[in-house]
């Protein structure tokens, strides 16, 4: 017998807004900067499918950017998030493996009794990259391999390889409320032996980073400029890299990301997706979020049936307290949606909108406040919700979900699941 | 003081239908079955009751009819599921014991070089009662007793008793897509001693029931009439017995079920319930229905105060993509419900309707999609649903829950759970 329509759609396209949701405005006589900005393409989504309220890990929970994300796309971060360092490594383009410990770093600025003067060495760009090749050429340590690798700004990844390590040590950047005082002594966190080996690894690895760096002609270039010299590295955010199914291998699509940002390359590059950062693509509002949709569309035509595009705009508007810019941004992203709309139809195509936490403008960080979604596609149970806004969404036919249900909902919408039981 | 009305009520009907979720339909006009089927009396559950839509599982798990039901009864598949084999010993009348292995099986028709000619043995339905007779007098492996028992037409279960078994081992039946391969050997699917020896006591069973089966006077006579000898049995889905607490021990309820299929029965068995396949009740479109209505109001009678009542036809309707078929079942199932309003009140009584899982017209298999649920009966929150149907459910009081809330929260209705802490 011959199935009735709709049939499932084949391809997944999920707009991911960092920060997005946010709380009830004075200045905007009550509403969310998504209530009050005009949304035609956000709405349309809406519309033509079905929406939710979701807790990106669970109630009352507040969520960092990578385990938003990470939860976002389907894994559950109390299994899978280890440290930030693995992200910010595969967002280099680092391959970690088994065993590998990766920590977050920062070029910094010490004094002869090691107190950082600068947790950011004058803001350094440029001339990091040979900082961190002299580093992985010179920095030796009997047993194991350390591997330097520079990031934005003022930021790099430091990865130590070879057996018997653990990254269960404490961070040697003091942070930045502690500024003036000196770099911390990493210390392990655990009993084990192999915290301890690690922790003695990376108090050497800083010492001779220190003697490496002071006399490198960067720095002293930089001396003679009149700025602060890059000449310590401080850590943070030991992890290792974890045992995490590729999203390929559990659902057999084919992931790709357009980001503004490394660490939500990173996070893709984790779970097995391609990821780049287009020209124009910033991590802020100013980011060209049409050139995001151009590029996402391409990635279709190039066979990816599984397109995540993050935006990070809306949060740092929400640090800021920034409610003009949030609106800003959000009409971007409308933008970027109704770019999509012109060459993809919810016809053939699951299109999810969502957020991987909310940052609202009165706070000015990351609360636990649900974020709406909305899920637009073949077969979808489209509700009554035309709207797309958080008080919008909570009427809406998906109810309350969990960051973790929203992948393996569309992905059972597109018939991609494994059936449990018989 | 005396308390106000009204009390709980002591009994409950469970009426779970088979697949009954479903996703819009373009031939309804974008309805699914459940909203454009006229279904006066499902509607009046939902009216005087309590309505919310539930994952059988969780969101995006795509559930098998035996985990489906078994959550619905409220038993967490993950700790409960061993496997179908149980279920099918159970549904068969044999008394399962802890250490036991139970497989299900097929006759089938093999050929010289064990190729798999039929997996069903030209659909063999007379004639296995003997065959299985003869396999649990002749099969002899020492160590172990083996029993044999027909199953539903081609259909058989297979158990090993004795000491030191394992059901980590695999499948001897090719699958319905590998016709025309040969019968496959047993394998151990871990390490243990105890899956080894089990692997080769199956293998073992298989060879000899071969021998038996060949010349047996049943066989004979088929391959006279032209028709494929069931001269071999294939077996899938081994599972030992879980330890399950009996539905009674948790709640105090004597527990009747009224299904169309063994398997039902099987599941409702095995936490304990009394369970049976009443005349002119089948797995498929053509069942008695009103019949199902008037056993269960038997049931009541004699006691028994919570019984389910098991549909297995929306299920058939949805894997044929039969969307007429799917709304005539409907129509059985609300003139059922009404048969049983007939003679149960929601004054006294709670009737709470549910679905193992989906089964869409559209796709042709189960999916993860929410089913609709209503509770009626005393005390219940009444909401403003006044349809049983998808989207309507989604608005309903009872929110989005899971499979395994289900009984409990009726449960806690009939003041029949304990108190946690104090």
């Amino acid at each position: 017998m011959e199935r009735p329509g709709p049939r499932p759609g084949k391809r997944f396209v999920f707009v991911l807004c960092d920060g997005l949701g946010d709380r009830p405005l004075e200045p905007l006589g009550g509403k969310t900067p998504l209530e009050a900005a005009e949304t035609p393409n956000l709405d349309e989504i809406a519309r033509l499918g079905v929406s939710g309220i979701m807790d990106p890990i669970k109630p009352g929970v507040r969520p960092g950017t990578d385990v938003g994300t990470l939860a976002n796309l389907g894994y559950d971060p109390y299994a899978y998030y280890r440290g930030r360092g693995p992200i910010e490594a595969a967002g280099v383009g680092i391959k970690l493996r088994p065993g590998d410990v990766a920590l977050r770093g920062n070029f910094a600025t010490i004094d002869d009794r090691w107190i950082v003067i600068d947790r950011r060495a004058g803001r350094i760009r440029e001339g990091t990259r040979e900082l961190a090749e002299a580093l992985s050429e010179r920095v030796k340590i009997p047993g194991v391999e350390v591997l330097f690798k520079e990031a934005t700004e003022h930021r790099l990844v430091v990865v130590i390889r070879g057996e018997g390590l653990s990254d269960k040590i404490s961070d040697s950047d003091p942070g930045a409320t502690h500024e003036g005082e000196p770099v911390r002594r990493v210390e392990p966190l655990d009993d084990t032996p192999e915290a301890a080996r690690t922790a003695e690894i990376v108090n050497e690895m800083l010492r001779q980073a220190h003697e490496i760096l002071k006399d490198h002609p960067v720095n002293v270039g930089r001396v003679k400029r009149g700025l602060l010299p890059a000449n310590a590295i401080i850590t943070r955010g030991a992890g290792m890299v974890p045992d995490i199914p590729p999203i390929g291998s559990l659902y057999g699509v084919r992931g790709f990301c357009v980001a503004g940002e490394s660490t939500i390359v990173g996070i893709a590059r984790m779970v097995g997706m391609d990821a780049t950062i287009p020209p124009g693509a910033t991590g802020n509002i100013d980011t060209d979020t049409i050139k995001k949709a151009e590029v996402a569309l391409e990635a279709l035509k190039k066979g990816y049936d599984f397109v995540l595009i993050s935006v990070k705009g809306p949060d740092i508007a929400g640090h800021d307290g920034n409610i003009e810019g949030k609106m800003e941004i959000i009409r971007k992203i409308d933008a970027m949606v109704g770019r999509l709309l012109d060459e993809v139809s919810p016809d053939d195509t699951y299109i999810a909108l969502s957020a991987d936490h909310s940052t609202p403008c009165s706070v000015g960080d990351h609360t636990a406040d649900p974020v709406p979604v909305a899920i637009a596609g073949p077969g979808v149970r489209v509700d009554d919700v035309t709207r797309y806004g958080e008080r919008d969404a909570a009427k809406g036919g998906l109810g309350r979900i969990r960051g973790v249900d929203l992948v393996p909902i569309v992905m059972d919408l597109m018939f991609r699941t494994k059936k449990y039981g018989a």
